[in-house]
């Protein structure tokens, strides 16, 4: 047996103190309520699956970055690296046993070995939210009014860029440049790190000067919703089914929130997201205090989820989403925008260990009022009270509870003015709760 | 690329698919909500660590079980088989961030490669809560009052056995057996299955005929906790600290249940937790209804939780527990007993796709009044709407909302009864929440 092994984790990877678990913990819950509010449900899937399963789509970046060995069996195993590939095995696995259209929500760790020299971590929580075995403009629209919701519940305002990969794509072909549209897919989608400057050089090279221009001029492309439509529609060559659709999702948005002063939704055509495999809409949200920080929300509509998995012919088309919870979670943070939580702010003192068991009864009377409540363990003796009142303190508590022998029983101390009370139990369960409000 | 990769999971490895998960996540929430009434705070560690690290204090069983391999920056990692070690870890390099008496839970996925045919699995959820940093009778007692409270919340009965493990190894040492323990302990801890027959057979050619039958009296000691507390103080040669700490419990229990009426607490010498590695008091809670299915939560009191990983010589004792959730899952579901769940049971037909914006609208009317509301998003028809109403029994709905240009504007449809009511929304809203209750 070893005498002493240095405590460390590993790279990328992170412990959370209780104040940052509670916190992450209660912004979870604040978007899982979201989701289930709009019928959404939750699923689970391993955290390790076989990882030709997991490859199967991949190219060699996701390869290199993936945690993959050989199981006690010999089996070729990885850890998930996001929670799309393993809900498109899910998919084809359980199809006979889902409803659909399928509204499931999913929530869980992901494990990649990237450079965490980028502010990436090698362990990190998805939540992912997608509609699936429905192409319709109503599932593209609900998926962006769930994420306005999500922004909403946690109290900040967003601007959510919605694009339609589709309309890009017609437009490529009708400047006949659809077989550069990797290229310039990977090109564009730089602009917001490189600059104008660049991504026209670099188009010219691609492409040449007069259709440069005219990507430049379609991404570009700025005004109210239905001007851009308007611009786009027409660059690409006229109406057509993807410009109906946008059309349609801009109808339903004035439709569901007529009351909205501070409209969210912009079109943004140089939203592309890049190589991914999206085919239909795609959006990307960023806050609208921090902007900088990036897409803290970001998806779009893909076709056959589960192709791969899948030897029936009929393809499940879907429609979805995932929030960076990291990136999230920092911004809040530094905005000052955490979500409240209901934290144990009270705690019993304990003077005499002898009475204990006493203590914890009076805890579980106030506990069943819906008030938390934690009972000191370590005796201090009568005299040295303020030994528990720092450590209520040190713990971020607001109130400490003496049980006393006077009339009214209780001593109730607030830990902030230094104050103490005589009061009945009940008293003092009133005013505790009172302060939570 | 691959044309068709079979859809599987690893042995040992689960979906869950929503009914399931709902009821897990929920499951989950109850358990987490008892643990924060009594003041106890949530920590977050890695999945995955040094290898080192988690097999630190391990001998060969661990060894063989846990998923070891080398990542890509060729370290020797595994991911964690429990939430005990990686604690054991986390105090020691947080330490100095920690206020002591530090009382935590932790929920969260842990991995064996154990042999799947005992109904174990690979990768299971564990829920542990802990008090450490006191080494005092109350804060034992905090643990038991914390597993019982768990259970009450969860609307099932408990017995919770608990016994001494010191008061046990003072009774080998009162009868001169101390050097064969750990094979003695090994013997009494598979009491249960294997009878008391062959328990006393193995006694016997350990230890001797005498012996054998002294150590089955004190482990088969029946009685009121005083009565048992008596026998087994007497047969390990009297009054010492360890009976006085089980007699301190027993007031405890008394002074803080005062009021029940079915006393959950057990002394039963018998518990012994084989070679795991407490000192103090040991407990396994049963279900009354199903006692054997086994230990639904089972812990005790350590020394020293992080000294293999601590330079600092002081060290921390505490005491915990960890509950069983895939075995409670399983035992709650066939007592018909899983905990009720606040899940979508309404949802807005879809006869005109062209108006979801104002369904839209029309839910987040419903879900501001904490109903959720799920949108259908596929067009049906007005004539077809039967199809809409199949698609909401499928998902165990219970109403749909059928928006309609009567002077009421909704048609509200209960689909146990197949009656269509004419409500306005607030009308609707109220009956839907009445039925929720």
């Amino acid at each position: 047996m070893a005498a002493y092994i240095e405590p460390k984790v590993l790279k990328g990877f992170r412990d959370f103190l209780p104040d940052a678990e509670i916190v992450r913990r209660s912004l979870i819950e604040n978007i899982e309520n979201t989701c289930r509010s709009f019928g959404f449900v939750p699923i689970d899937t391993p955290a390790m699956e076989y990882a030709e399963i997991l490859l199967g789509k991949s190219g060699g970046e996701t390869e290199k970055q993936i945690f993959r060995f050989k199981d006690n069996g010999e089996r070729d195993v990885a850890l998930r690296f996001d929670l799309t590939v393993p809900f498109a095995r899910f998919v084809a696995l359980h199809r006979t046993d889902l409803v659909f259209p399928f509204k499931r929500y999913h929530i869980g760790k992901a494990w990649r070995g990237e450079n965490t020299q980028r502010g990436r971590y090698r362990e990190f929580i998805q939540c992912d939210f997608d509609i699936i075995g429905s192409d319709t403009p109503s599932s593209d629209f609900e998926i962006i009014l769930l994420i306005r919701a999500v922004f909403k519940n946690l109290g900040v305002d967003v601007d959510i860029n919605v694009n339609h990969r589709g309309l890009f794509n017609r437009f490529l072909s009708h400047i006949e440049q659809s077989e550069k549209s990797v290229e310039i897919l990977r090109t564009v989608d730089k602009l917001s790190k490189v600059g104008e400057n660049k991504t026209r050089e670099s188009l010219t090279d691609l492409t040449g000067n007069a259709n440069a221009n005219k990507i430049l001029e379609f991404i570009g492309a700025k005004g109210s919703f239905k001007e851009v439509l308007e611009r786009i529609t027409e660059l690409s060559g006229g109406d057509c089914a993807q410009s109906q659709r946008l059309s349609q999702l801009r109808e339903y948005m004035l439709d569901a929130c007529e009351d909205e002063s501070n409209d969210p939704f912009i079109l943004n055509p140089s939203i592309t997201r890049g190589l991914d495999y999206y085919t239909g809409v795609v959006f990307e949200t960023f806050l609208k205090e921090m902007p900088d920080i990036g897409s803290v929300c970001s998806g779009g509509r893909y076709d056959n989820l589960a192709g791969l998995y899948s030897k029936e012919k009929d393809s499940i088309s879907g429609v979805g989403t995932s929030v960076g919870l990291d990136r999230l979670l920092a911004a809040l943070e530094s905005l000052n925008k955490l979500p409240a939580v209901n934290r144990c702010n009270t705690a019993i003192t304990c003077a005499d260990g002898e009475k204990s068991g006493q203590y914890q009864a009076l805890a579980q009377r106030i506990r069943n009022e819906g008030v938390p409540c934690e009972v000191f363990t370590d005796p201090c003796g009568e005299k040295n009270l303020v030994k528990q009142f720092v450590l209520a303190e040190k713990k971020g508590f607001q109130y400490v509870i003496i049980p006393s022998d006077t009339p009214k029983n209780i001593t109730l101390r607030n830990l902030k003015t230094r104050q103490n009370t005589e009061l009945s139990l009940g008293e003092a369960i009133n005013k505790i709760k009172f302060d939570l409000r």
